[in-house]
């Protein structure tokens, strides 16, 4: 019993934590148990058979951010309307054949609508924006065509469920939109944006870190700063969130600042380019670590040079991420920061020049992949300036 | 129509691309479609309200994989019987208190259930394992508890409905098992080791293209083999699909050579390793095409040192990779492979050191990230290693 009291407390904890993390979890709860108990209300006053579909709908369709709800909704809609034609249709045909032809061809076109739809389900294309539509137009296709009712009967069943389903799916999205929504392009927005901000933090930090120089702080403020700057890490896998981000946000309405046909695959590609600098970082950062270290000789040589450049690229990335956040044109502090990391670049060469003259007995192999990295870093600014975005 | 034939013709290659690519893909779709039409015969044979929901359950719990689909077949099971029972219960309390009572009691029911399902989604734990067995749990109870039968009907239509679950998520299961089976253990074995081995293709290659010096081969030789060793971009990416496989491969029954209580886990931590090295090797391929190239002279002095270094790595991962296709323990020649790598790499610190000495003017800068690289590759090699692995 006391290990089970453990599990629940430990529990309990998890939620609590996950509440505080994210509040707008708890709120879409409330939102998504609100609108069950509506729609259920409406089986209870109605009870039809097809009003179950209403309940149904809502629980399937139901998601966290509005573009989910809507693409949902409307693949639903659109291929139960779909389904239910072409269920009638394969129905009729197959009473003009009448007798044990009727069953075969019955069968034979569930075979073969149920072969298709599921094969289309593997084009990615098809995956991305219409993989529920085409779960929906088999499942329907199928209960239409075997479902052995008279033509006259099964329209008006067909007229129901779709009623139903539309009730339902309107209720979701209604409700996501009208109470506290959750707009999956804003999230887009956003998570391009602090991507670019944790790279940025660990470039601030990583001078100091590297070449052991932190002016003696408070030991909470060093903690707190190290793990700011791994945070880049998590921008290493974030290729899936994001692409599901920009797939909901194009079924979107325009809302707020992002109009209507606002260029989401635009974060696409500056994602692509925050992570492919994330990379960098990666490979940056083992060296902290490594067991193999430059003489201290030669650090402080390039010292200098190099936390100017992470530095100032650092500012550079600040820059962007929060001209991004609040939609402005990268101001001219950008094209300021850039230089001043160009400049950097190239006293580091210098140096790197005069370090060699100077025949230092050197075991290098440790110090240059900084230079280099962050020499990348700026190529790869220069790359991420380009695009316009917003 | 000039331009709609276009489309279809560039549909259909679509299609027949997919297909060759991976004709397990042809062969699902296949068993979908008879699986589907199985039931729904047995839909036409008897046909009950309940039967449609048999249909309902294939569609929805026919997945590609055996793990996938037993995962969700186990979840609508489970989830539907718990539910029903709840929703009974609650719907004999509700009675109980009558008059209007009744109908807030059970919205409030439905309410906080609803929210308390949809909050559990949240948990990363629940989210990768039940997250389907959620759904359908907050389905059934909120059908069953406003359904406003009586007890006794409730209770046969629920044996019923759940009987039809049953047999729908049988059919789906046996089918997938037994005709032409996809294993997500399998696959996610044959994953990780393919992974491993798109980086020792890299590697194999790197040498040459970075020193220039492929052998004069047939053109098209070359060409193929600069695409292959791209190959290991799909690795930087590859962490979803090793969790989801993971977690489909825990539900697998044991099958081949994969016993029961496979320690799937093992496979995340190596591949978790693996991309890791990936990460690194995306830094040194920038290398290849970066603006700055270091000396001639240089290049030439630690050529040697490099592609052994290189090669050498690249075969330990090749038997690391081929110990795991077979499943023996890595062969004596890892540990070979090893060491000659490590000596190359010793001997390259020794190359560069006498380099210095010899005060060639020297723009190192590009250099020796490959060399770090390389060293580093070294060294999560050896992690590699330690670990045990089937």
């Amino acid at each position: 019993p006391g290990k089970f009291k453990n599990n629940v407390v430990e529990f309990t904890n998890k939620v609590k934590e996950l509440g505080k993390d994210d509040p707008r979890k708890i709120i879409h709860s409330i939102k998504f148990g609100l609108t069950l108990s509506l729609v259920s209300l409406l089986h209870y006053f109605k009870p039809r058979d097809s009003s179950i579909w209403a309940v149904l709908t809502v629980v399937v369709v139901f998601e966290f951010s509005v573009g989910a709800t809507l693409g949902k909704g409307l693949n639903r809609i659109m291929a139960t309307f779909l389904a239910g034609a072409l269920g009638v249709g394969a129905h009729h045909l197959a009473t003009l054949v009448g007798g044990k032809g009727q069953l075969i061809l019955l069968q034979l076109f569930v075979f073969l609508l149920a072969a298709a739809s599921s094969f289309s389900r593997f084009l990615p294309g098809i995956k991305a924006r219409y993989d529920y539509g085409v779960l929906t137009f088999i499942l329907t296709f199928s209960l239409v065509s075997v479902s052995g009712f008279r033509a006259d009967e099964m329209l008006e069943l067909a007229h129901h469920r779709l009623l139903a389903i539309i009730i339902g799916s309107l209720s979701c999205v209604i409700i996501s939109i009208f109470v506290f929504p959750v707009w999956a392009g804003q999230e887009l927005h956003k998570l391009i944006a602090l991507n670019i901000e944790k790279l940025a933090d660990f470039l601030q930090g990583f001078g100091g870190e590297y070449f052991g120089n932190e002016e003696e702080g408070e030991n909470d403020d060093l903690v707190s700063r190290a793990n700011k700057s791994l945070l880049y890490k998590s921008v290493l896998n974030s290729k899936t969130t994001e692409e599901s981000l920009a797939n909901f946000a194009r079924w979107e309405p325009p809302h707020g600042r992002f109009k209507f046909r606002h260029p989401w695959k635009q974060y696409l590609k500056i994602g692509t380019l925050t992570r492919q600098c994330a990379y960098e970082i990666e490979a940056l950062s083992s060296c902290i670590n490594s067991e193999i270290q430059a003489p201290l000789e030669f650090k402080k040589m390039i010292k200098d040079a190099c936390i100017g450049m992470s530095m100032e690229s650092s500012k550079v990335l600040q820059e962007l991420s929060s001209s991004m956040k609040t939609m402005t044109h990268p101001a001219d502090a950008v094209v300021e920061h850039m230089t001043n990391s160009k400049t950097a670049s190239d006293n580091l060469k210098t140096v790197m020049k005069r370090a060699s003259m100077l025949e230092i007995k050197t075991n290098i192999l440790e110090m240059i992949p900084a230079a280099t990295v962050a020499s990348l870093l700026v190529e790869i600014l220069a790359r991420i300036e380009k695009i316009a975005g917003s």
